[in-house]
């Protein structure tokens, strides 16, 4: 065991994404208690919300797990740009004999602002805590370490790492351009350099003093086996894990992952508002055809375009077409196995070991 | 030593990319004469030139190198396309004091259609042989196997792949996102899944019965262990390479590669008609915005768009601005090291050997 997984408090360099909306916490539960790190994503409920989850996590198991909050900037509000995406959107409502709302609301609240949020973890104290799309304000990094967690941020690329070395991060978790769900990215109107996983790793491990966690694409024993090679720490999964009968995945969410070779992905903002990876399904053709206008359509900002995207989904979703999900899932999703997550990752354990000991290289 | 590595006929698991127009037969004899694979890039030049080149190999070494063949379909003329793009190209020209060419040509033939090559390769029998942009027709693949050569095709995705396979490729090499230089995708009308390497690697591991060797993003030692953890046979590095003294990189392009963590790249079909990877510079800027404009401006197709840009590179370089090169390099670009050949060599082999035995994991 590493000095890391020591601190952790785990035996396997193997970290479940939190994947809000998706996991669940018998989820992470049955990840910890199996000795990888389980995680739960809070970003889409509030501190009550996710105090009730983390007693359900803690209900189950002893062990440590991972509560993972969105840091992103407050959204723009912009009346003629969400008029024009609901507008855009209408003629698919319609198939499904829905109206759009009439008007979007900002349905997630960021860590940022949200001093109850805080107030909760404080006192329920986690021993990891995660963040995406940013890091919190150095005032509620101070509150959150002085109660001995451990603290990690998604990054994509080396100045979103550098800023979380220096907001005082434990370690980051290296997102490469593979992994499923939404993108990291701290500034969302920055270049995005699509770093892939083992790029991204190598050069994150080469320039922070902190640890590094590789993810994105990496699906089995000997994915993990190569980014620790690379540096890692240890790794995390996501679409891994959502086939597992603990996710809360829905059945057409699990069979299009679970399609085989036919599992593609596509990186889109028309879902959300922010870049995320989802199974190629008629969201992401209809976002792709949205943005390829001329000129072309932008979605309202995150979480804002999220309220359209989800009220899509559910009038399609009344009609049997499950097609408007988001579906997230990254680049491996074709290696996707559905086993429960005990036994997931006990194979992963096994299977790095496997991977391990290739002799002279 | 593997069985691949027994039957290519090297002791190290490190193939240099082929890099047309940056290797030379010089790069070439020293990477082969330390142990790894040499390569030469010939898509460039014709039998003859080819021909000069792998004798001018073979005067510096005894060992196995390979040959790399663009296998290009034949570029659709498009006369107002062209036009278009010159003119969009005109007022950059005229900044350095030149006008854009009157019209355009292919500048480079494709394998696919260049029997003289062919015949050239039958004779010459180089150890390897490999083709970037597609798969040779099924009589030339077997002219060229009853050489005795070993046949590489580059690939970027599973279906693409699977054709290497069919059409009698030895081994793919898995070209992942973050590889520099221009994309190998077989049909540039495609979409491309812009797999990063790690997800590839793995994928065609677990899905092709030849062997593949892992391309994008690595670097050194480590990069090289983690994708023979994937269960790659070998890692192919181009960027690394790129700085050597062997290479015939011009000085801006080595200090632009050398600027350490500024040396960022970007996809870009603008400037050679095809997505290629280059250092971010003034022609990656220009292209970006011309791709930005109210209609999008598409390049002419590959190599057409080539002779544009190469002759803006050149108008450009003739007044001491160096930013319209094609200045071609991997996300791994920041971890680049100017080293002689040989010694980069043996210190990606000593690296790889301090990377393998990493204890329990």
């Amino acid at each position: 065991m590493t000095k890391f997984l020591d601190r952790i408090g785990i035996p396997l360099p193997i970290l479940q994404a939190p994947m809000a909306g998706v996991s669940t916490p018998a989820l992470a539960a049955a990840v910890s208690n199996a000795g990888a790190l389980g995680a739960i994503g809070v970003g889409a409920t509030d501190a009550a919300g996710a105090r009730a989850m983390i007693d359900q996590v803690r209900a189950s198991t002893a062990r440590p797990f991972n509560v993972n909050l969105f840091v992103h900037a407050a959204p723009r509000r912009d009346r003629d740009r969400e008029a024009a995406w609901l507008a855009a959107l209408a003629p698919v409502f319609r198939e499904y004999g829905a109206e759009p709302p009439a008007a979007l609301r900002t349905i997630y609240r960021s860590f940022a602002e949200d001093d109850e949020m805080l107030a909760m973890l404080v006192e329920a104290a986690p021993a990891v805590i995660s963040f995406h799309f940013g890091v919190p304000a150095p005032e509620r990094v101070t509150a959150l370490r002085a109660t001995g967690a451990f603290l990690l941020a998604s990054v994509t690329n080396l100045v979103d790492a550098r800023a979380a070395e220096a907001a005082g991060m434990n370690a980051v978790v290296a997102q490469g351009y593979e992994a499923g769900g939404h993108r990291g990215v701290f500034d969302p109107a920055a270049t995005d350099e699509r770093l892939g996983t083992l790029a991204l790793t190598r050069m994150l491990v080469r320039r922070l003093s902190i640890p590094v966690i590789a993810a994105g694409g990496i699906m089995d024993g000997a994915g993990i086996a190569a980014v620790l090679r690379l540096g890692a720490e240890a790794a995390q999964l996501g679409t891994a894990f959502v086939a597992c009968p603990e996710s809360s995945a829905g059945p057409a969410y699990r069979a299009a992952l679970l399609a085989g070779d036919a599992a593609r992905t596509a990186m889109t903002a028309g879902i959300s508002g922010r870049p995320a990876r989802c199974l190629v399904n008629r969201f992401t053709t209809l976002a792709e055809s949205l943005s390829a206008r001329t000129p072309p359509l932008t979605p309202p900002d995150y979480p804002i375009a999220y309220d359209a995207g989800k009220a899509l989904h559910a009038a399609a979703a009344a009609h049997g077409e499950h097609g408007y999900g988001a579906q997230w899932a990254g680049q491996g999703a074709p290696l996707a196995r559905a086993l429960p997550a005990s036994e997931l990752v006990a194979t992963l354990a096994r299977e790095l070991t496997d991977a391990s000991p290739l002799g002279g290289h």
